[in-house]
């Protein structure tokens, strides 16, 4: 099959690779019909020792079961299913809380004999735990926003659960990249009073504006919590969405958020310590957020995307064949894309 | 009137001072029946630059309302009352949020037309907002634990509350002073499956048990993390309630929470930079707290002090005459002392 590979900072091919195949009665064979590019793998496109052996990309995707083994009994032959960015058994403490992120048999994508979403087959570790039926079925026009629920979507969702997100409250969003869209969709849905949207790219915050956001600052650093505390009356917002992952964008979260307040990032962290010292302990800042359990928000999702109510998969601007995937790579590096769809 | 004053690391004394006076109509002049020598006292009895004015000492009291300025309405001359750690109006959007200690108009005590709780009288700012009545008046019985809701208690409180104890979770408190002894106290109260009381010393930990704590660990550092994996088949405690304001204390922290859970710290942190990096992240854990808004916890706390369900002021080994508080100091700073009570 033909899968992407990543051997390097800014080197990504398509090659052909052996296709997966059923290991465990409980796996699924799945077939790509879409993936994408994450945010996320922009990391190691910009700094990944070069390897001989490469990485099989994509953690996202939608496809329809082609093969299931014989313990699987909620996901059948032909369905079209949506993979949250990690597998997990559906069964252990942890996913019956709800946090399949810690799934005590959690599975990364990508290993040789899984594949990736950026290919066009994947065998799926715990199906029943693992995947989501899509009870519409194959809907070519609901495929982008379908497979935001992957992850980017279910990851802005997170930020704005976990931060607790509610009527009365005010919200500013720290990224205009497809998280932090998402994150505007989620705080919108959730019934923020105020949503302001910090970010710099004009095409990305107009879309965050239809997402729901009220205002949009396009400062940065001081400047921009100056901006943000002069919209809120020298207080700052309930709550901050911090969809970045840079140490900068969490300093500038703890500068806008009020007293009392609660920051939940959802941006990967590229830093270890956390400059959280006295005088936010003395405003009683919490920080909260993390690695989002999208499997846990795929069923209170699904719904609203069958039925119109959201439309994330808008943060796609860009659809590439997967022999094309380098470039979406280079595409959304050179932040001339937001979020580069992968189709077979 | 005579009352406690530090003049630098480790030189605190003893003096006569001018009296403080109503100054606002809003303010109140109290007689303090009790006052105490706060954990967070011996930051500055360790380290303060010498000064050569020095300065008033206490934040935790109960007394007697003598004088009352012409707009004070809730409290009245003779009322036996407990005031909070910090002054607040009680009518701005954070004291009407429960969050006094960011009151618009907040004051702290100590300042010299104010006065200190170590010492015989104090003004009270925002009398209305800042004092609660004990309904039940005076009761030298009581005295500890009423003293007690000023700080500890409220603070071990506030960890538990925003932490979020409730039955079916498992608490880690750490430390062993008074307030990690009143975060037992709390996570008791709020039903807490199990308590995991950290500390080393027998005689605090005795208490803790008494108070509610099922386990004592007495290990520290990766010893004391590895102790609690152990007990809690090797996932940590849902909550962890740190009540100690060292780093090595929040790295414990971050060391047995389980993943999904709840740092709260209360112990004034005595560092800038948290270690809340990338791993922390993926498996989804809080840090909340801050300091305790002990204004708000006072009304719910105080019925459970006069009917006997809640015993904090046992934190309290010591009593010593307002003269002695120097040696009270000493015999804190020595830990050969979990609380000094200062009378008058």
């Amino acid at each position: 099959m033909r899968a992407t590979v990543m051997y390097g900072a800014g080197d990504v091919r398509v090659e052909t690779v052996t296709d997966p195949e059923l290991s465990q009665p409980t796996d699924a064979l799945v077939r790509v019909v879409a993936g994408c590019i994450c945010g996320s793998d922009l990391w190691p496109y910009a700094s990944m020792p070069a390897s001989d052996t490469g990485r099989l990309m994509g953690h996202e995707f939608v496809g329809v079961v082609e093969q299931i083994g014989e313990d699987v009994t909620s996901v059948a032959v032909g369905d079209f299913v949506i993979a949250p960015f990690v597998a997990s058994d559906g069964t252990c403490e942890f996913c019956q809380e709800g946090l399949q992120t810690s799934c005590r048999h959690g599975a990364h994508w990508g290993a040789e004999d899984i594949g990736g979403g950026q290919g066009e087959r994947v065998r799926v570790p715990y199906a029943d735990g693992t995947l989501v039926t899509v009870p519409a079925g194959f809907d070519e026009s609901l495929v982008p926003s379908l497979l935001s629920l992957s992850d980017v979507m279910s990851t802005g969702y997170h930020a704005a659960v976990t931060a607790g997100v509610a009527p009365g409250k005010s919200v500013t969003v720290i990224g205009d990249g497809a998280v932090g869209l998402c994150a505007v969709i989620a705080a919108h849905l959730l019934g923020a009073d105020r949503i302001i949207l910090m970010g710099r790219h004009r095409d990305r915050t107009d879309l965050g504006r239809d997402f729901g956001a009220d205002e949009v600052v396009a400062e940065r650093g001081a400047d921009g919590v100056a901006r943000i505390k002069e919209l809120t009356g020298g207080d700052g917002t309930h709550i901050v969405l911090e969809a970045v992952g840079l140490k900068e964008a969490l300093e500038t979260a703890f500068g806008v958020v009020r007293d009392g307040g609660v920051i939940s990032r959802v941006g990967a962290p590229q830093f270890e310590e956390v400059p959280f010292g006295f005088a936010d302990f003395m405003r009683n800042v919490t920080l909260t957020g993390g690695v989002a359990p999208a499997r846990a928000y795929i069923p209170t999702l699904l719904p609203l995307v069958l039925d119109g109510s959201i439309e994330p998969g808008r943060v796609f601007d860009r659809t590439v064949k997967i022999d094309d995937a380098p470039a979406g790579y280079q595409a959304m590096a050179d932040r001339k894309a937001i979020k580069v769809l992968i189709t077979f």
